[in-house]
């Protein structure tokens, strides 16, 4: 069995299991409703938005796949809190970023090998890789992937039930 | 280089951070933190911490690895919703039961051998396998390990800064 591959399946389908889950979730929210903070006073579901879009984007540079696409979206989503004065993109441009932005990611995550995927990233040092191989690009995707499903547990504490 | 063990070190490095950052919260909680809810109207710490503890334990029936430890929590806390009207066991209890289940989850996921990671889960048949061999034991570890993630994003919202 080729166990690189299917370390990259399992990790891919895993990525793509929270993707298609916060797609879901964002695709039930009204424009009004991604104004909502996930608990009073925290985080507004139009922030976790953008700073999914630019979080997961940054993967592209780590990776070293070519250019980043919404590195705009640092400045108010990653490098400062929800209501710190920045101000956001239109709505629905946000919306399309996310589209976007996963097809991008999926479109380079397709085209690299399992090799590729275990390959040191960089943001690291050829000695510390060969100290610690568990740490290549594949570890950052599941990092990411866990980042995701980080974020979308708070979110769906906008919905009504219990359950979630 | 050892693709499977790397992919194994790799999942089970990514757990191990989940559980830590989890271990760490639940330990600057008080047992009259554990009380609240996440949100509003949503789960308690109390019931997370029991809920976290008793889905991660069914991995040891999953994988096959021996008898459960704590399916006596599955009533209350997987089956059945907060506040249904279910006693929970002592909140020391519970704190003891989360560190005892982490150390006999690492005891066997230690001895498993990367072979033994990448074959297939107990709730899954030969012929399923055959066609997808990327649900393996290995799979499931990751997935639980976003279930934590998802849960430590609610759980953190009940500190009182707004960046988490």
């Amino acid at each position: 069995m080729d166990y690189a591959k299917i370390a990259v399946d399992m990790a891919l389908k895993s990525w793509n299991i929270q993707i298609d889950r916060t797609t879901k979730f964002f695709d039930t929210q009204t424009d009004e409703d991604l104004k909502k903070e996930v608990a009073p006073g925290k985080n507004t579901l139009l922030y976790l938005l953008g700073h999914l879009i630019a979080v997961n984007d940054s993967m592209i540079s780590i990776f070293g796949l070519g250019e980043r696409q919404y590195a705009q979206l640092d400045e108010a989503f990653v490098k400062n809190r929800d209501k710190a004065g920045f101000a956001f993109p239109d709505t629905a441009t946000l919306r399309s970023d996310w589209t976007k932005s996963n097809e991008i990611l999926t479109n380079y995550f397709t085209k690299m090998s399992p090799a590729e995927w275990l390959s040191k990233h960089n943001s690291m040092t050829e000695e510390d890789y060969a100290k610690e191989p568990s740490r290549n690009k594949l570890s950052v995707l599941i990092n990411r992937t866990n980042h995701v499903a980080y974020h979308l547990g708070q979110m769906i504490l906008v919905k009504q039930h219990l359950a979630d």
